[in-house]
Parts: C-alpha cells; sequence; structure tokens
C-alpha cells in the first residue's frame, strides 16, 4: 500500500471534460486499460512530454497532431507502452485514432493518443479499437475515478487532486489524475498526467502555466532515475466556468491551484513508488543556483545506498554525507555543511555534530515520511525533491515484471 | 560467491615489498584487519585517491604525507573508514602512523594510512595501536594472500592478480591486491588497490602508467554509482630486480602487465559486487568521443531497471532503449542505433530487429557472464565498462549493514 495514503479524494467534475474508462483486455482480461477522455468544443490544451531521445511512438504521434489542430480526444491505454517499435509503431498509434476519431465524427489528428506499459511489444490494435465504443459509451463528467483506475500499471492505488478557487464570485474547478510507479525520473513531464480546469486560458499562457507547475511538481520526483519513454502530462482549460484567465487577471489564484494539483499528484507517485515504504523528502538549501542544490538532491535520491539505508530505518548519515561529497558541485567547502534528518542535526561543519545522539536519528527514520535537510551555507537558492526507498518489494516486481 | 570467481591465484612475491596482516579486533574480535606493507628503501610510489569532496581523513593525511616524503609504509585498517569524522579523525589517523613509525624508528610521515569500513564513527586507535607491533612482526615477501584477506570489508573473496614477463632477459614482476564489493563507483581510483612490482621506475613515469591504467580498469566498473569516500590505490616500485624502465625502454610491455593486473582486480570487485549473481560488461561503441560512450554505457550500468532485468535473466532490451535514449546524448538519431545481448542483434534502426527471437535473448541472459553491446554510429570511439546485476541480496545486505 502506498506510503501516507488517505484514498482517492472527492475529484470534482470539470464541466467540459467528460471521461470514459473501459476494460479491452490488452494485458489481462477485465483489467480497466483503456480511457477516452473528451474535451468540449473551445477547449485549450497545454503538452509537456518526455525527453528520452527514444519516445515512444504516440508520444511522436500526440506532438505531430497538436501541431496540426487543438485536441477533441485523448485516448490513453495501459498494458503496452508502443515504445521501441519503429515506424509501425507509428501507424498502430493512428490506427487507434483513427477508429475513434470514426466514432465521433472528427478528424484524426484531433486525437491523441498515450500509452504505457512494456516497451518494445506490438501494440494489440485489434482489441484497442474493438473496445472503442464501450469507452466512448461511457463518457461522464463524473468519470474521473474510474479513469483514475484505468491509466494505472504497476500502480498499487489511484491517484487523483482536485482544488476549486473563485475569482469575481465565480468558482473555477481544477482536477487532475495521474499514473505512475516506476521507470520514474521524468524529464519536463510525468508518467502520464491529465489536469483539467473550466476556465478558459488561452493556448500560450496555458502552456506557461503547464511548465511552471511541472517544473516544481513532477520534476521534482524520483523512484529509480529512470526517465520513461512514454511520458506526458496534459493540462486542459474548457472554458465552461465562464471565467477567463489571463496574465493579468487570476492567474496567481490559478497557478496555485495547478500547482497545488500537481504536486499533490507527483507525491502520489512517489508513494505509491514501486515497493516504496517511505516518503522522502530531501530539501537542499543555501546553494548557490537551483541546478546545484538539484545536482545534490538528486545524488541523495538516486544513491542506493542512501535508499536501502532508509528501508532499513536506519540513520546511516555516512551515506548521505558520502553523497553529498559526490554530487559535483566546484568547490564545496565541506566545514561549512550541515544535514538534518527531521529537526535533528546529525551533521555540522562536514563532520558529526557534537550533540547528536543516535536515538534521535533512529526516532526520525522510524517514520514513514523523512525529511532529510542539506544546507550548503554557498547562498540562497534551494529546491525540494521527493523519492522513496528501495527495497526487496522493487527488486521483486522490477524482476517479475514480464514473468 | 563472486560470478565466476576462480579462487586466488598464486601471487608472486615483489622482492623489496613486505606485508604483515593481524587481528586488531576493530568490528569482530579474531576477523583479521590490520595490515601493514613495507617498502623497501629507494622504492617510488605512485598514488590516485578519491575525488568524493568528503574525503575520508586518512586520504588527506595519506596525500600530506606523501607530498612531504616517498612513504616507506602503508598502514591498512578495515572495520572503520575514519570518514565524516573531522579534525579528530585526522588527529587519528596521525596516531596510528606514529605508533608504527616508533616501531620501525622512521619518521610518521613516511607512512601512509588507509581505512575502510562504516563511515561516521571514530578509529578505535588504541586497538590498532596496540596491533601494530604483531602486523609488523608478520611482515613477509610471501604475506600477499594473508594481506588480501586482511583489507576485506563486506567483499565474499579475496582479490589478487600477478603478471610476469621480461626486459633483457631479466624477469619483472606485477603483483597488487585489491577490496571493493559495494559503494563502487570509482573515480580516479577504487576502494583500495596496492600494486606493486620490482622494476625500477621514477615517480614521475610509474605516476603517468597508474593513471593511464586506472582509466581502464578501476574507472570503467561500477556497482551501485556511489563514489566512496576512501578510494585509493597505490602503485609501489621497488627496483628490487635490477631492472630499470624507462619512457624508452620497457615501458609498453610494463604498461601492459601493471594495466593487466589493475583490469582483472577491478573485474574482480565487480565479480564480488553486493549481491551479484550476473558480471556485465557494457561495450559501446560508434560514438563521437569516449566521454559519450561512457554517459551512455554509465547510464546502462546504473538502472536500476536494466540491472533487475538482469537478476531475473529478463531479455528485457526495452530497458536498455530506454537507458539509451536518456543518456543525454544530444542529436543521437535513434534510427541508427543498435543493441546486441552478447552476438543476438535486439534492436537495429531503433525498434526491435526483424530476425530478434526472445529464445536467442534468453540463452544469451541465462549465462552469468553477459556483454551488451551498443553501437551509436556516430564516430570511432569506444568504451568498455563493467558492472554486476541489482538482486535481493543486495538490498539485504545494505539494509542490514550497521546492524
Amino acid at each position: 500500500m502506498a506510503v501516507g495514503y488517505k484514498g482517492l479524494p472527492d475529484l470534482a467534475p470539470v464541466p467540459g471534460l467528460r471521461l470514459g474508462t473501459t476494460s479491452a483486455g490488452i494485458k489481462k482480461p477485465g483489467r480497466r486499460d483503456l480511457v477516452v477522455i473528451e474535451i468540449a468544443e473551445g477547449g485549450t490544451v497545454a503538452a509537456v512530454f518526455t525527453r528520452n531521445a527514444f519516445c515512444a511512438a504516440p508520444v511522436t504521434v500526440a506532438k505531430e497532431h497538436l501541431h496540426q489542430a487543438s485536441p477533441r480526444y485523448f485516448l490513453i491505454n495501459t498494458g503496452n507502452a508502443n515504445a521501441g517499435t519503429g515506424e509501425p509503431g507509428i501507424a498502430d498509434a493512428k490506427d487507434c485514432c483513427a477508429a475513434l476519431a470514426e466514432r465521433v465524427a472528427c478528424a484524426t489528428h484531433e486525437i491523441l493518443p498515450f500509452s504505457t506499459g512494456v516497451i518494445g511489444e506490438p501494440l494489440p490494435v485489434g482489441k484497442i479499437v474493438s473496445a472503442v465504443p464501450e469507452a466512448y459509451g461511457a463518457l461522464s463528467e463524473n468519470g474521473w475515478a474510474d479513469a483514475a483506475q484505468g491509466i494505472l500499471t504497476t500502480d498499487t492505488v489511484p491517484k487523483g487532486a482536485s482544488r476549486q478557487f473563485e475569482v469575481g464570485g465565480r468558482r473555477v474547478t481544477v482536477t487532475g489524475i495521474a499514473k505512475g510507479s516506476g521507470m520514474i525520473r521524468p524529464d519536463m513531464a510525468t508518467m502520464l498526467a491529465f489536469v483539467a480546469m473550466d476556465a478558459a486560458v488561452d493556448r500560450e499562457l496555458l502552456q506557461t502555466l503547464l511548465a511552471a507547475a511541472v517544473k516544481t511538481s513532477f520534476n521534482r520526483v524520483t523512484v529509480d532515475g529512470d526517465t520513461s519513454t512514454n511520458d506526458a502530462c496534459m493540462l486542459v482549460a474548457t472554458g465552461r466556468s465562464g471565467v477567463e484567465i489571463t496574465a493579468d487577471s487570476g492567474y496567481e489564484a490559478l497557478a496555485e491551484a495547478v500547482t497545488g494539483v500537481c504536486e499533490e499528484l507527483a507525491q502520489l507517485i512517489i508513494r505509491d513508488g514501486e515497493g516504496a515504504t517511505k516518503f522522502i523528502t530531501v530539501e537542499v538549501a543555501g546553494g548557490a543556483s537551483e541546478d546545484e542544490c538539484e545536482q545534490v538532491a538528486y545524488t541523495i535520491a538516486h544513491s542506493p545506498l542512501v535508499k536501502t539505508a532508509f528501508f532499513a530505518s536506519d540513520p546511516n548519515w555516512g551515506r548521505i554525507l558520502a553523497a553529498v561529497g559526490r554530487s559535483g558541485i566546484a568547490d564545496l567547502q565541506l566545514e561549512k555543511v550541515s544535514i538534518f534528518l527531521g529537526d535533528v542535526c546529525v551533521v555540522r561543519a562536514g563532520g558529526r555534530a557534537a550533540d547528536y545522539e543516535e536515538a534521535k536519528g533512529q526516532a526520525v527514520m522510524d517514520e514513514d515520511e523523512i525529511l532529510i535537510r542539506v544546507e550548503l551555507a554557498r547562498g540562497d537558492a534551494s529546491v525540494r525533491v521527493w523519492t522513496c526507498d528501495l527495497s526487496h518489494e522493487y527488486v521483486r516486481i522490477n524482476a517479475e515484471y514480464r514473468t
């Protein structure tokens, strides 16, 4: 069970957006694995995708279609990533879009495909095409919870978040869902996330908003340092609340809501990280730049030795110190570095803090949610990154994934 | 048991070098944990150390002493790394050197200290000082095998290698030992390695030789991507064979022998990697530069997803392809990339090779020793990196290390 997971919250419908979920039997019979999302006419869409050079066929097709028209539908399957499938994979992704286009009488390029699952196996186009009408028939503004379930792969829990705020006395709703559990080191996007609002936002501003929100949410989490071939994060504005957001009007409240939803979803991905037993926040402060703070934070968050120590609830701060030391920061003055576990100072002036007692560190490590704080004393920049521990279960899940 | 380990080979004595090993009871009573190495007067020494900014106290002291004089003794303990111990750690390392200096009547700065083991705990100076006379009393030119045992920590097997060659009808011997099993991602040095020869080589040329040998051996292996605070590799030339090597005379034969010993030791560290069940060679060819080949090779070698697939003997080439894709090579043309498992081409033109059959990939993965070859088709550079898989045992060892 995901660390600190409190169940799927109520996901407020977003007028102008409907979701339909069904089972196409892609990997396992009876499992919900196909989702259609419909955007009412006039909505705007912003997108960020993986920067893995081997992006999957659906990512290539989605980018191409986004270039041609404002999307009306998303077609999402799990169980097969349609990645490493070459030219036939591109054709397969387009065939699936075409099947939905025929059913709803729109152009194929008004549909964006998304796939997640095993890499390197041909997409079972027949199964998907056959199930499209049923997914379409299930479309509903109340379809968020089913869709949150329908996009999962190795995830153990569905992930969603919802915020509401008011602009000029009118309510705006922002709701999103995400999936992701392993191969998580998003680079400009997460595995898959779909966030929508009923405010009206022009496409350019929407893209700015998404980029800013992703920077401090999906781009600040890591399970295993592996960036997926299929990452995508979509942000939709339907405009149906009648509220128009511009750079000068309502933008800050909207940015807060969207960033809040994205951070909550990103953290849910870590809480449900493959084999996770601990939810770890790595905060690096006092850096000369955000870049160097990130470098230190990710060196800690990717260290298998740090991650196994957390799994063991072992306050082995020497491994954290060694990770800081090898993170490649030029001219790092170790005699200025401090490290905290929660509120407990374990390292001061580059060595064990004089007043540190192992029992205090142990008490912090026994918790499910742990904060590591590193102070570099070089400047004012800081970042926060979220990660999880490395457990037997991570190895089991990933050793047995295809069997 | 280490993958493909065939037992400690005969380690030919190096005239002019004696080794003595004893038990100081540092971590566990009765375990051999203290080694003294004596270099006969007139020998030369080259060294490379960790580039982790948090280098351990013995590394700081060893560098300082190297600067002052040509070393006569190495004093090595396991069970405690004397790292993250601040100023008191420096004093502790010097106190141990002083104890040996007094026994052998040389200057403290003619002794280099080396420590390996737990980070962040005070060095038990008293135990070490008490045991120094016994280690000194055990000094012998035949002490290599005992010393190979005496420097181990989580290693399961002792590691040594030996080569001989002739120059002008006279035999030169090169023998070395190393330890290392986890926290292995050496950066200019491995955990601990001591290599000696009986040729005479001036210090500058010896340092050039060591740097070149380390580049393609200890700096090309990784268990978990974690660079230790204590890495050190020492190369000693005693000159007792009467053979003098210069840049123009005998250098190539010597470089081949030293590089051969270093590569064998480096590979032994991987074969004995924590929890290793597979010995993996990652070869990246056709790169525009060695740097980019290394970048791709290490991205593969550090990927937890690739490593768990190897543990499962699963020919999950999609994970290798995804690692190549996220390795950050500018302008990588995926349609030119090929990937081989052993002799089996699994990826051609960026997608599954048309003639690939899973059974062929499975047969390669079932072996204990596996070659991954990636061809980038961008240039003529190539590198080879050695790594191991990520198993349940790795997690167990590192979760339980301090308990």
